[in-house]
């Protein structure tokens, strides 16, 4: 590895010990490893110049936003230099007329949320990371979240990138239009490839009108089944819902159990559980209306009991719940992310639960998620390391989920920790053109390489 | 060239003079040319096999759908076979509970539409050619609309793909859920492609919950700028409006004035005229939420006078008036489609028709269209043939849109007629990235050569 040559990089080159461990890992914290050097640019031409120099010496790098992954998909393998957005950061433009937003990519989504919100508008990207994740990570990830089910994952919410490329061409399509069909959008190439085709620079998104009322509901229903029609019934009676969650029963009754939590809204006998949010534009009727079907649901035994929230505060500790915080003070525990069509997703989580269920019969397993998106969480913890039995564990969940055409990461992505099953999803067909495309952009592999394909 | 080759894919090719002459255009009718055979494939076996025999053997082949394109996006070229889908029709699937809607690529838009509204769904992509335009080329050209405020480009609809590559192999990417990160999402590079990456073959477009109301709107406004306000002023009070068009008051005027339209439902005498189109969920109650949200309007002076549609004939009529079709009657008439951000195309309209009026004082300039995206459509005439005009016209309005920023194609896309242009819209690194992606999935340029780039 040729230090002088990182070292003519000058004043962003850092290799200090304590930034080197700070950038040695995403959120998952598996396989940490520091990187040789951590790169901490402060303008889009420093990134050129640092790929330009990577590309021509054939080092290795893994681009680093906030670090909030948790596929692996950020940490750095041997070897290789981590390139962090850091200090890229800042809202460099909201149009109002136009209802778009411009920020650098090292830019907190929170930032970015607060900024457009002064300005009258909404950012509906939205997720549990918003204060530690970068919008640059977002985009790179097509990040996800609660309120996909209305606006879209990530990639919706772009309507321009600034990209720098591995040999460190600087890709300017700063578009701020819904519409633009002139020529391939190659923002789309970028949007969920994790870094490996290019270092996103700069965003350009599409702000909404803000919502002018919330209401949130807690709901028991009789079972998955019922929750989908209710979904649909919600969907029909108020437009688009902003988020629909669902809870099965031991999620339900374990988070509201745990001491983290401490509340517990309602009776934990019933068989499944549901969460609603309803942005609507008329404060004063919104949350009679998201009552009064409800209310209906319950007449048609979809619902079995439903809690409007009264406040924020109770609106949030509805979320508190469905967040499962208690989950995460498990010892090893494992989570998954998996996605199927919304009608087979019961069958799904039914069946890969009784099959570690078989294999664990101690262990707890716990289902939530977003399944108007087709897509839940599973959250294992089978009493031992994790060393011991994650391999085992993802061999039974993505076998089940290979079965019913599913996929294997719905939002979190590939990174390292997941690209051992990417065959489950994706046809071999698929697995080669992807490659080819890897090898269009980046021919040297010098960008995120071992990370997705 | 091998028609003996051609002659071993059977019953699909044909050579009909009356055949070959229908496959000769677009919409455009510009440059006419007969392909040298049709190949119309009844399954996605037969297409594979002929893209993999037009592989081997070098033979061009221009993808072809319902020929409604007005870009020459689909217009053979010399020496070129036609590949029609319109075989190869019909709804496949429609799952509720996903509310998914799946289709083969040569189905006319219109019949999805109606199989997702007899289902109780709402397919959102509506374009004015829905009666004749396949869903395969509304994604190969990432059709736009009306209702692209609120739902999104063609792009927004796709959930999932089948696309067969330039050499035959068939890539199955048919998922029904908005969230999946399993890899690189490759649909995207076909969607808005125009034929030149692969031929998509079947489509899964996400249904939306249908709509329980619909209120329309005809406003005078008094000028560019208060219609934008008032467009937000409109996304404020009533959440997202499914459509927002602009009229500046030479097209109103015209049209109105025309025998073909026979309508004039507001005085001619304003500054400017919106249309706008409210889907809600509260039939008894949406049309005096807009009738309030435009009383206040008017109040505030954005809005001069404001006419709602009080029947599905009325509003029809409104809309009669905004697709201009008077216009289509002037011979040698030039369509322009250009997008910049909805703050600066006001100055781009005023900008252009300025400069097209001091070369041609006795010309007739005729600006409209869906501001809120970014979108206005200009129509031209100059009073003298096409072939007479054309160029400079082209060169006058994109460098006007050159100067600004802005996009030379915001729904239509490229094809030959704006291709050599496009480099006003994108930068000399984009158009080399678009050329490493054409050779990378297509390297001996069989797939719709001479489009795009």
């Amino acid at each position: 590895m040729s230090f002088d040559l990182l070292k003519s990089l000058g004043e962003m080159v850092s290799t200090e010990p304590d930034v080197l461990e700070k950038h040695a890992c995403d959120w998952s914290n598996v396989n940490r490893q520091r990187p040789l050097a951590v790169l901490r640019p402060r303008s889009v031409a420093d990134i050129s110049a640092a790929l330009r120099l990577c590309h021509r010496a054939g080092i290795a790098v893994v681009p680093q936003g906030g670090l909030t992954g948790l596929a692996g998909g950020a940490t750095p393998q041997a070897g290789q230099v981590a390139l962090s957005l850091e200090r890229l950061k800042g809202v460099e433009e909201i149009d109002r007329d136009s209802a778009t937003i411009t920020v650098l990519a090292g830019t907190p989504l929170e930032v970015a949320q607060k900024a457009a919100a002064e300005a009258g508008l909404y950012l509906a990207l939205d997720i549990g990371a918003r204060g530690s994740c970068q919008i640059g990570g977002n985009v790179a990830t097509n990040a996800g979240g609660n309120h996909v089910i209305r606006y879209g994952m990530a990639r919706a919410q772009v309507l321009g990138l600034e990209t720098v490329l591995a040999d460190g061409t600087i890709l300017t399509s700063l578009t701020k239009v819904m519409k633009n069909n002139a020529g391939y959008d190659l923002n789309q190439l970028f949007i969920g490839s994790e870094g490996t085709l290019g270092v996103v620079t700069r965003v350009v998104l599409r702000l909404h009108a803000r919502p002018r009322s919330k209401s949130t509901a807690l709901i028991a229903t009789s079972g998955y089944e019922a929750t989908v029609k209710l979904l649909r019934r919600l969907q029909n009676a108020l437009g688009d819902i902003s988020a629909f969650e669902a809870m099965w029963p031991d999620f339900y009754r374990y988070v509201t159990d745990h001491p983290a939590t401490g509340i517990k809204p309602m009776a934990d006998k019933h068989p499944f559980y549901a969460l609603t949010e309803f942005q609507g534009s008329e404060p004063e009727r919104d949350g009679a209306r998201l009552e009064e079907c409800l209310g209906a649901a319950i007449e048609d035994g979809e619902a079995l009991d439903a809690l409007i929230a009264q406040s924020e505060r109770e609106a949030r500790s509805f979320w508190t719940i469905r967040e499962g915080a208690a989950l995460d003070l498990l010892p090893y525990l494992i989570n998954f992310d998996v996605s199927a069509p919304t009608a087979q997703l019961g069958a799904l989580a039914e069946r890969t639960k009784a099959a570690l269920i078989a294999r664990w019969p101690e262990g707890l397993f716990f289902v939530y998620g977003h399944i108007g998106d087709g897509n839940i969480h599973l959250s294992a913890w089978a009493g031992d390391t994790l060393e011991a039995v994650a391999h085992e564990m993802d061999e039974i969940v993505y076998g089940e989920v290979r079965r019913i055409g599913g996929s294997i990461s719905a939002e979190h992505g590939i990174g390292t920790l997941k690209r051992a099953y990417l065959g489950h999803s994706r046809s071999a067909a698929e697995i080669e053109l992807m490659r080819r495309i890897k090898a269009a952009l980046d021919p040297k592999g010098i960008l995120n390489p071992g990370k997705v394909i």
